[in-house]
């Protein structure tokens, strides 16, 4: 829970905007990975399916948050006032606790693994993404000790690290049999993840750093958000991408479907 | 956010049914274009799908409209005086950033450009967009500095100019190979584009014209729901009618299916 600080009418609209929007935008893709399922090998629409359903509760949550954000602020005098109700920020946690792990989960089923290495992998991740998370949520319930709020972010970069060295390293040997279109998606994946995941982190710290007052809760707050549509929305779409690729070298490889390209010449 | 000003009943009710009528619409065309899916080629299917999940988020957006429409009026002796509740007109740029580079990515998907030249069309055109909608947003927050407004509209008109330029003259080349039923189709596509954005900005220019008060505010709420609904609902309408047209010829070519105009002649 955030202790609230007056808002000019332009900050208050910009939060106001960026939580609607990223509802808006979690919904509107929710939809468009359901739709696009039918656009991929059977193989794949389990990812394309966690992706909708991530994507699905990310929705409720932001939708959730702009409700809290409503009734947060009173317009008086051209200025907008804390009305007491508070505002939780915290709804963001639990909604990664939820959508983390399915969106880890996605990226395993687009790569041709194994089922037993996949599961393993996924198993791995999920529950480093919960203590991520977990440790971090500890931290940010913490306003007034600063010194607790840094100690309890370094040990939820631990996991974070342990998330991406699985990614980096562990998964350099599955992408061998992969086409160069395909590598070069998943390195476009990772790179998504490690930037989009990073800006938490980083508005996390905000307190830390000494900024405070209403400019650096605005850029958090803001923050959080392109975040959240970055790592779920834009990396649903990259795992649309790297599934309808395989799809189609797959369907030329077995001669079902000869691609439109090669029909028109 | 608007200076809001009494109205009658008669122009309250005019933009409450405008806000209700576009959410209706949007999410009408939502249910629509998922359905009609199954009626084009798979290639065709990723145009539409993106079409259905830009109406989605538009419906909500104007649901969200509509909310703040009804919260800040209150009939008092029949009139309608504001609450004190701010509208929110500015979720509209908000909605156009999430959806604008949708119907354009659809626009460039029923067309066999080439997956490659396609991206980078695709990517053009969206940051020209994002550019065009944030600078209209910085003149549209303007409502004392009537000559900064201008500016920023003016700006806005950059990439609008570019969007243009490069749907009728770097387009040309593509059309090459398409029938003359699809060279008539996109050219009206085009021209319905260009039209119903056009609508925008002439609201955005009526307190530089000088045009204010209650109907002037009436005109511009219904403009800019009557252009959304041409350059989504109307618009899609006729993605369709190309991914169509394109999937009868291109089953026609492969003797999958014979028409049914044929079969029955």
């Amino acid at each position: 829970m955030n202790d609230l600080m007056p808002l000019t009418t332009e900050q208050h609209l910009l939060i106001l905007n960026a939580l609607n929007l990223t509802t808006a935008f979690m919904g509107g893709a929710a939809l468009l990975f359901t739709l696009l399922r039918s656009q991929v090998a059977s193989a794949y629409r389990l990812a394309l399916s966690l992706m909708a359903a991530a994507v699905g509760m990310a929705s409720y949550h932001y939708w959730q948050l702009l409700g809290g954000w409503k009734a947060a602020y009173v317009l008086q005098g051209g200025t907008y006032v804390p009305t007491g109700q508070p505002f939780n920020d915290a709804f963001r946690y639990a909604d990664w606790l939820g959508t983390v792990p399915l969106i880890l989960a996605a990226l395993m089923l687009v790569l041709d693994i194994g089922r037993r290495k996949s599961a393993s992998l996924v198993a791995r991740l999920a529950g480093a993404a919960v203590l991520m998370i977990g440790l971090g949520y500890l931290g940010e319930v913490q306003h007034e000790n600063l010194g607790l709020r840094a100690a309890w972010g370094a040990a939820s970069c631990v996991p974070f690290g342990y998330i991406l060295f699985v990614l980096w390293s562990e998964l350099r040997g599955v992408l061998r049999f992969e086409t160069p279109r395909v590598r070069e998606l998943f390195t476009g994946l990772r790179v998504l993840l490690m930037a989009s995941w990073s800006l938490h982190p980083l508005v996390y710290a905000l307190p830390l750093l000494g900024l405070g007052g209403a400019p650096a809760f605005v850029l958090g707050q803001v923050g959080h958000s392109v975040a959240d549509v970055c790592a779920k929305v834009f990396y649903g779409l990259m795992i649309y991408a790297v599934a309808r690729e395989k799809t189609l070298s797959e369907e030329m490889l077995l001669g079902l479907e000869a691609p439109r390209e090669v029909v028109r010449s």
